[in-house]
């Protein structure tokens, strides 16, 4: 009855950057957020689900690369002149949760979240503006013990979710170690603790002589390009050079090679010592350096972690979009961040956490082909005459009933065919056919159609004969029948 | 490193609106909603999930009562000037999803789709601006069987989440005996056609002789004022009035009411005859009145509805902030609606569906008790002796490993009374305690905080010496002494 005023059509399209997932893209994550939440739930983690709407005073500004006023967040002003935006991650609500309700909920609070996240960044290939994360932090806990907590479950979770020990490992480094390299250097001013920083982001790509230079005068890059350098002298490269060759063959090495690294530092010899009882308290608790390991080389981007912080990494390779095999990488990080609720209440909270990049990661169990890539189709109930309905109904409440996925095809019945091709397109596994010479004999058609596609596909006309892929049964053996078949299929 | 500008502290305050849930709230929704996509999975439905995000043209302006441009949803412009915005339901990112990839869906397209849906609207108690939708549609199936089947399972899904039989009841009326109604009475005209619809929604409150006069020349209402009427004849409002007392005993009682109230509408003829079909087919699976009944009286508000719309209500009685009793009411809607994709394509495609409020339902659900109010809390593992952490941890590893919920302490362990505190407001059933002189004897004490907290309400000394409930046990027992304990408790 209401008026709809004439306007041109609109354009049916998914907005840039975003995107639509159907059928088992949907119920494969869900399935793998729900074995996630089963290891945070059994580590004493509980759930909080903050809504998805956030004041941006509260949200503030901690998206790396990101200084105009809301870039990065998709925000709007309110009636009240407010401005709302839409969360970017998981953390930043967390601290305001926290600041908000901190009397009434434990100290430490342990607290696992899920859910979509939205980033007003240039989508680009694989890369959308709402994706999922999977956080768990302890909030309240100052203690190592808590780090190591995460860096297990972690380790737990990848191997929960189908990640073969071997095929990852969760790497270890220290903010604090860092900062002690900066001390040794005797590099105190803010923008050249920067550009060392990024220098030693760039060790892979340039190696130990190209850090020198660019912590010196700089150097000619691949393209030919000069890069200006830092500008320090030689000898303060090399606790730089110390720390980024610091790994060992095991852990005892790798924090002997750092606490040279980090020479009278007291900040570095804090962080070392605790590296170290991190890794004795994952030792103790049984685990190899092929699940965590010290790793120097763990740089995360965000500017707010504290003291240590973690990446877990998939190790095995892939093929990219050009054929060419790489590392899968990076699938989940985080660190401890004391300062985070603090912008709230004035007061330092320690919190330490990691967060699961689930997309990424269930692109990686495709790769390996630990998940199925098409779930099978329900089983379809064909109509050959329209006025039975009530009888193909009945069909398809029994086979519920018995737990079978079931339904009868509800587009046009005229023509069969196309009954059959939307039973091909929904990958139905069974049909069921029943017309009125067969209800007035009592009996049903039923139709194994995986097996028909292959006999179609590669059999003889023998083995064609021998095999029959359609079966006339009694009415009443409808389940029976059908689950045979399901059975034979699985 | 980056530097942060000095700005106020922000407030830490949930959006206007806006609510967060904890814990067992999480999880309870959780499994409702996986309960419920198991029911729709079993009946041949695919999951759809699109982004949170859509163009305001794809959105369009179907919300009830809402001229204002953006009025409704939160949006914001993009900087190349499109505007985007949050969805307010599943159904209109459905008919974009649809139209989108139209080609590549099977005919007709069964899909399910949970999640959060946004609406900009003034917030009032236990009304929030988030809130969660769970919807199931077939798109592409003209036949009444497809709204058969949706109701047959709304009838299945609310048994499955556990509302009783007798506890609900889903309703079915048609929009075309509506429309017959108002071709019977001979108002033809758009405004007299909404203000009589409107009428019909007061039935409730003013009964008949109420609805005569607002159909005719107005009415003095409960507080003095007089409302205008319609301004119709008195004879046009027979077959209003005929419409709105047409429920009979039975179905077939009430399909011949609704026919004499038609008249000689040949629409209205075809939607009595459309319920007498969607009747049967429910008949024929064995759904009685006490599941699904056709009842004239469900109006829905939206506009787009075309054909046979549905009401789930529950029909036991609760007790409102007043302490007044009164019917829960309905927690899930839907019907037919052939033109919402018409708008993308030009062509009409018949669809058919129905949204459930999942929070109003978990919220039934609580009140029936059928939820249980709080969740167990994790086994905690004191620290009495803070070097002794690889143990501790080791011990909620083999805990974990054994499938049973269980942390170690994480906050200063210095106050033991606090870590008890914490074990009690985490709701922990069990608390694990290893001093220095239980790990030189080889033993744990394990305290039974259920039963310890029975026996200080209740137990007499006697009882409480009879009944101890705190164990010394072998470390070695740790595991089976807990399981013990977590046995006797449930």
């Amino acid at each position: 009855m209401a008026k709809q005023k004439k306007q041109p059509r609109p354009k049916a399209i998914t907005p840039k950057g975003f995107r639509d997932y159907f059928g088992h893209e949907v119920t494969e994550r869900a399935e793998m957020l729900q074995t996630i939440a089963g290891v945070y739930h059994r580590y004493g983690f509980d759930a909080l689900e903050s809504s998805a709407v956030e004041t941006v005073e509260a949200l503030g500004k901690f998206l790396p690369d990101v200084d105009r006023p809301n870039e990065g967040v998709f925000a709007w002003q309110e009636e009240d002149e407010s401005w709302l935006a839409l969360r970017y991650d998981l953390t930043a609500p967390l601290a305001r949760v926290y600041a908000q309700y901190r009397n009434d909920l434990p100290t430490p609070y342990r607290r696992y979240a899920m859910g979509p996240v939205w980033r007003n960044e240039k989508p680009g290939p694989g890369r959308f503006r709402q994706f999922y994360q999977c956080d768990a932090d302890t909030v309240g806990a100052p203690s190592v013990a808590a780090d190591a907590e995460i860096c297990a479950m972690l380790s737990d979770t990848l191997e929960a979710v189908g990640i073969a020990r071997g095929d990852y490992v969760v790497r270890v480094n220290n903010r604090k170690v860092l900062n002690g390299v900066l001390e040794a250097m005797g590099v105190a001013d803010d923008g050249q603790q920067a550009a060392v920083l990024r220098t030693i982001d760039k060790f892979d790509k340039v190696g130990e002589a190209g850090v020198r230079e660019l912590l010196g005068k700089g150097r000619l890059d691949a393209s030919g390009a000069y890069i200006d350098g830092v500008g320090l002298a030689e000898e303060q490269a090399e606790p730089v050079i110390a720390f980024l060759t610091s790994k060992g063959a095991d852990a005892e090495a790798t924090l002997a090679n750092l606490r040279a690294a980090v020479g009278e530092s007291a900040v570095g010899a804090e962080g070392v010592a605790e590296l170290e009882q991190i890794a004795a308290l994952l030792a103790a608790q049984g685990y190899g350096p092929d699940q965590i390991e010290i790793d120097p080389s763990v740089v995360r981007g965000l500017g707010y972690y504290t003291g240590p912080v973690f990446e877990a990494e998939l190790t095995f390779e892939i093929t990219d979009e050009k054929g060419r095999p790489r590392q899968f990488g990076s699938v989940a990080g985080g660190g401890r961040y004391d300062d985070l609720v603090k912008r709230f209440t004035g007061q330092a909270v320690p919190a330490t956490g990691v967060s699961i990049g689930v997309d990424r990661l269930l692109a990686a169990l495709r790769e390996k082909g630990r998940v199925q890539s098409a779930e099978r189709g329900p089983v379809v109930v064909t109509v050959m005459d329209r006025d039975r309905m009530p009888e193909y109904q009945t069909m398809v409440a029994e086979l519920r009933q018995a737990g079978i996925r079931a339904e009868v095809y509800l587009g046009n019945p005229k023509n069969f065919g196309n009954q059959l091709k939307y039973a091909d397109k929904r990958q139905s596994p069974v049909a069921v056919i029943e017309g009125s010479d067969e209800a007035a004999r009592g009996v049903i058609q039923i139709k194994d159609l995986v097996l028909g596609a292959q006999i179609a596909e590669n059999a003889t006309l023998e083995e064609w004969k021998e095999r029959p892929s359609q079966f006339e049964v009694p009415r009443s053996e409808l389940v029976a029948k059908v689950r045979d078949i399901l059975k034979a299929q699985s």
